[in-house]
């Protein structure tokens, strides 16, 4: 079970059943994820939550595919499986296909492969890189 | 100082100089970035790690830019200034703009904040993003 | 299953039981958790690890509560589910509310956001804070 | 340098000269942290990220004090510099004494040391704590 | 569900079947780890990996089981439950007892209590491991 | 600086000082590591710590530089300089050698790599290492 209970729509303090309804019109749908239905244990928190999560995933000067893959990218580095799952559908809904993950996949082990080689040999940023 | 030293092109093994070929020809230009340098001091492990930087990288069902957004979203997560580093570098070769990068910071902070939001509340994942 | 084997009581060698002998004075109850049972193999380890524990969450500069707080922030950040489950446990045994877990959360996920905008933004340390 | 440059005053867009001025205004002083002097560069992101940080920082159900510890240990855990250097002289300014820092680091410590003991062990959560 | 399928054998690409075939002559078995058949999905990465993989853990400098080890430490510190449980039957198949486990998971406690400890305090590196 | 002051002899409270007799007397020189100069502000802190370091470093069911390997496998991950520095050095002093560390590295990396296509592919574990 979750630490904070998942609220039902009839459970919602009014604040929160407010941006259900906004949550509702802007993905079309009368699904709610379930993130959102436990962070409505706090209004405020899943006011804030929700609308930097819709001006942030917007598209703006990144499309909105590359925007989940960026997310992705960092979620599988933390190692995420709430965000990894709902994110890749996301990314699906938004056309990632099965070859697009796979590359995603490579690049982020590639990186975390790199990220310990620069950490273990401590090697100093290139001057050119630098400044 | 690394705590492998930074080889110089006289201090190559040959299996390394011949690496060190192929990386300036794929990048075209003589410049050879410090970290293969150090990765020099193990010809294997440089040969092994060029090799899969060169095919994980090139372009195929993802473009080269959203692999370097993708590397940076790992790096970033990782905290690994040597490669946020020289792959902003990579990306903005490859046309990522300033507004770009802000956007991208901005996803991986929500991806990482949300990360955290659903180790702690331990909301189970969704039945319909769990099969 | 765990990849050491959870100890019942007749199964402890004599340094073990010493100290579920105390785990249970100090915890005023006869429950042990499973983390001690699985470090139970390794009777050094656990006589160290519970002394530790006993000394580094006793109520002193910070109370009991406000260290409990920030045994959470770190098992989230990590996303240990074993650690948060339990210290949520003992953060409610010392009072606790829904409001403050939820504020808690909050807090966590916009370090976390922070940490990564500092991290792929490169800002030096103003200098009024390095020295 | 930053990887995205730090705005003079007279280089702010206007939304951004707003939010200075807000944080100007709250914190009671004209100095304004280098973070949001590189955050500017993009206003919308300054706007939404002073606005949260702002909200989830402020006295509620835990005092300003117990969020800044809470703050410090996700940043500790993640080994973010700037956050922790800047965050423990917010602590310090709200009244954290060098006896509280040395107790939250060993708290800290400690989580970490058992994040990694039940990460290698896998234990299972007991039933208790599960439900 | 995994979120790339899990192919059978007769669902192999060319490529993806060489590299099968290699694993189980490597290894002495007609078990492949379902890591492997996930993979196997993008054929070029499954065969980059796997070479990748043989030569890395192959004994040269260390010894197999030393290896194992250390593949172990960081995954324990990455909680990567895939990896800890495979690697452990790894690390026993090469001879690995209960209480060199239950060192290494006491030596990794430690680091990750020091990592924190260092980072929390900022303490420099001494003159003498700097140069 | 450090955010606790690095303390020198004719600073140390007594039971600090002991400490520092017994870092000397069982590491065989009068040079006291900063770390330690750094947790003497506490010195419960500071005893406790120590008096693990020692007992879980020590050659055991693994020797002693297997000891240091894993603890680098594991600071290397979270990259904590002081904690790589320091204990390059440990290792060197016990054997360490170049080859070895380079292996080393391509380990760890490896390990890195692949807790990420694990945790962004969500393959579950096989029966055969679950149970």
């Amino acid at each position: 079970m979750p630490l904070l209970p998942r609220l039902e729509d009839d459970q919602l303090a009014p604040e929160a059943r407010a941006v259900f309804d906004e949550i509702r019109k802007a993905r079309g749908t009368d699904y709610v994820n379930d993130i959102w239905r436990v962070l409505a244990n706090d209004p405020a928190l899943l006011a804030r939550t929700w609308s930097q999560t819709r001006a942030t995933m917007a598209p703006g000067a990144l499309d909105g595919l590359t925007k989940e893959l960026v997310y992705l990218a960092a979620s599988i580095t933390n190692d995420c499986e709430y965000c990894i799952r709902t994110h890749t559908a996301a990314a699906r809904a938004k056309g990632m296909t099965d070859a697009q993950f796979a590359e995603l996949l490579a690049v982020v082990g590639l990186a975390n492969q790199f990220n310990r080689l620069a950490a273990g040999t401590r090697v100093e940023v290139d001057a050119r890189y630098r400044d």
